[in-house]
């Protein structure tokens, strides 16, 4: 680009120069080994997890997609989504409230309501903006309202209690005896939310719904928990890990994408009626802006009633999570705990994750996007791979031949294999 | 609904009850005639704006769509999102950096940055997002920054500004008078940021854009133009009001929709590469979170590329808007004043225009839906009617008898006519 750009208005008087700003800010980013670059990815529907890269004769595998199940290219949902084109057209054309609210809004929030046995279900334009809705609106708006906060929590959920001015405390992750612990010195008249996620993606592990309701209940504390992670892939009918431990109607609200495991887009929270109405009525997230294009409504519906129907996509996704942790553990690999279908794996070094994802898409096709500040913290970038059901047998060893390969090639401790 | 639903955990030693709070609030909000019922809409795909609701058995015409010129259902708009689909399927299944950048989000940052004669667009998830992370993102990073809003600007800008903790001066609407005065008396040296609208869609009036941009340039402040009401609709290639007035090249930041006249869905600025690549940087709406579905984007692109060749549609528009209001106001009907192609007619009283609009759909099968508080201010309620190059003389002519006739039946003054 040429430096000379739009330096038009700037230095007269010393007034601020918003480019030479920019410019340094993204020049830190780069010194630091966080400047993104977004690997520009074409998806093959039917051949996923294989993508095509501008440049690159071969496909590459992709091992980083949070389609988890392939459902972005499952026949019923692609058909679903072209039937609803011909039927309705691309757009919503308006907000929920003007003209925008069609009957494929309605069915996907009955389908989503009746997933996490509540009453009522409302949708977003993202899980992000989910919580930054939901969250901002209900803490912001329930007067005196105390908001309980898992330290690790995702950025949505905590721009959304930042922007609800709500008191917060943070309580030490997954950890149940400090929650109680802030409870107990709080007045116990106050309302109180507890917010917290089942499947945490980046450390892979799982929070303890049980005892946090069992808690929220002793201090009458209304709960709030994001399964984003965790829809479509845990319990019967896959509405998530508070489903599969019997705690769903225990959760006053649960939150979870249609853009991960669902393979469409857009975001919901399922509750009681009265609360969604609340919701509904009082989020500006929520109000003022159009409604998500109806295909894709129709697309996510088809997603979630044929993952409530059919376990097989759940069951092969655990089979084939288990075989790549194991067999990349036997060789030796930093494969970090995990209780779920995430498989982190520790480099430590923000340019060093980075070269290594770099060698693993040049020289082996491999796809897995560095993981870094902010989304973890500094010291423990990482790997993060994701096993899909639609991965071959020969992919899993390919992929651990190159990853053993890669890390030997930088000197990276590999335990007792190869 | 029950009314003892979840009344589980409240009561106990005076704990919050969360059940009858938003019972009350929602009360509220019903005795203010505030509550907002969605009318279920079918759009028929090739029929717009005739569009079906349940138990009705005639469809009914839309005249309260933003999908301004019927683009939701254009051939060239609907085969993109099909061709996408089979191409690379629905969801695209990870972040802009975590495997969700494909060709069909690059591609249409590349048409946006052409259409508004920039370096570089950022997409997001939809047109609120895109005001709330880019404002949030630009205000709040750049050190003292301070913000300068038009007073009736949207509420996705407010939310921006708001969440960026920046010092913000309100100017009073459209004047720049008032706006040079607080910056005047604003430190020279400080970074300044200007945001406000081309079209404001519930007052049909325009931003004095060239006048605004003379004033930002003396004290050397930034730009941000909402044209989410402009975009596709005006201008020699669609770009909007700032395109028709000569002004594009001026402004440091163009936003705009996706949702509306383009009848897809999502959001985006267009700007120097230098701060596109800032926000992408640090905007935490967008970072964390999955990218819209790349047929989406697909279809987007495609609309916005034909509305750059093509002027029909905005010619059509031009003309067909200017017949309804002068049949309407020929008719005696209240139309308040407007410079663009949004028709607002006033009313003034929340139950009654709600009232109004039910009869309308209920007798005449027409839907305009009311516009009451906080979307405009209390006793200005009103119906905004959004004529389109797809609605035809004989439902212009049925739209003015019903108007009138339903006006004259709640003993609303009818000007010289009827
Ligand atoms: C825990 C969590 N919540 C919410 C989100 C946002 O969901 P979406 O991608 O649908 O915006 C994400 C990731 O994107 C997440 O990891
Ligand atoms: C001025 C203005 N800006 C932004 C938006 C939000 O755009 P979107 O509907 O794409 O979220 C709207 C309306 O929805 C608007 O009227």
């Amino acid at each position: 680009m040429d430096p000379s750009l739009g330096s038009r208005r700037a230095v007269l008087h010393g007034a601020f120069d918003p480019d030479s700003f920019f410019r340094s800010s993204l020049a830190e980013l780069k010194a630091d080994g966080r400047y993104r670059t977004f690997l520009e990815l074409e998806r093959r529907a039917g051949a996923f997890p294989l993508a095509d890269v501008p440049g690159r004769q071969d496909s590459v595998v992709v091992w980083c997609s949070n389609d988890y199940l392939g459902m972005g290219q499952h026949p019923v949902v692609l058909n679903a989504m072209h039937e609803a084109i011909d039927r309705v057209g691309t757009g919503a054309g308006g907000t929920r409230n003007i003209s925008g609210n069609t009957r494929d809004h309605v069915l996907l929030e009955r389908e989503l309501a009746d997933l996490h046995g509540k009453e009522a279900a409302l949708v977003f334009a993202t899980g992000y903006v989910t919580n930054e809705a939901a969250l901002s609106t209900l803490a912001g708006l329930i007067p005196g309202c105390i908001v309980y906060s898992d330290a690790l929590n995702h950025a949505s959920m905590i721009a959304g209690i930042r922007h609800s001015k709500a008191e917060k405390r943070i309580f030490r992750h997954n950890d149940v005896g400090d929650l109680e612990r802030l409870m107990a010195a709080d007045d116990p008249a106050r309302p109180k939310l507890v917010c917290f996620e089942s499947v945490y993606s980046m450390d892979a592990d799982v929070g303890p719904i049980k005892a946090i309701c069992d808690v929220a209940e002793h201090y009458s504390a209304m709960t709030y928990l994001d399964e984003v992670h965790a829809v479509g892939l845990y319990g019967e009918r896959g509405a998530g890990v508070a489903e599969r431990e019997g705690q769903m109607h225990r959760l006053t609200v649960i939150q979870g994408t249609l853009g991960k495991a669902f393979g469409c887009g857009g975001g919901y929270i399922a509750a009681s009626a009265l609360l969604i109405d609340f919701v509904r009525s009082h989020a500006p997230g929520f109000i003022f802006t159009t409604s998500m294009p109806p295909a894709v409504a129709a697309a996510a519906r088809a997603s979630v009633a044929h993952l409530k129907a059919s376990s097989t996509e759940r069951q092969s996704h655990q089979k084939i999570v288990a075989d790549v942790k194991s067999r990349l553990k036997e060789a030796g690999v930093p494969v970090m705990p995990s209780e779920t279908h995430l498989v982190p794996v520790f480099v430590g070094d923000a340019h060093l994750v980075r070269r290594i994802s770099d060698e693993l898409l040049e020289q082996h096709g491999i796809y897995i996007q560095p993981i870094n500040y902010p989304t973890v913290p500094r010291g423990t970038e990482r790997l993060r791979i994701t096993p899909t059901p639609l991965h071959t047998g020969e992919q899993v060893e390919h992929l651990v031949e190159a990853v053993v390969s890669v890390f030997q090639s930088h000197g990276l401790s590999i335990g007792q294999a190869a």
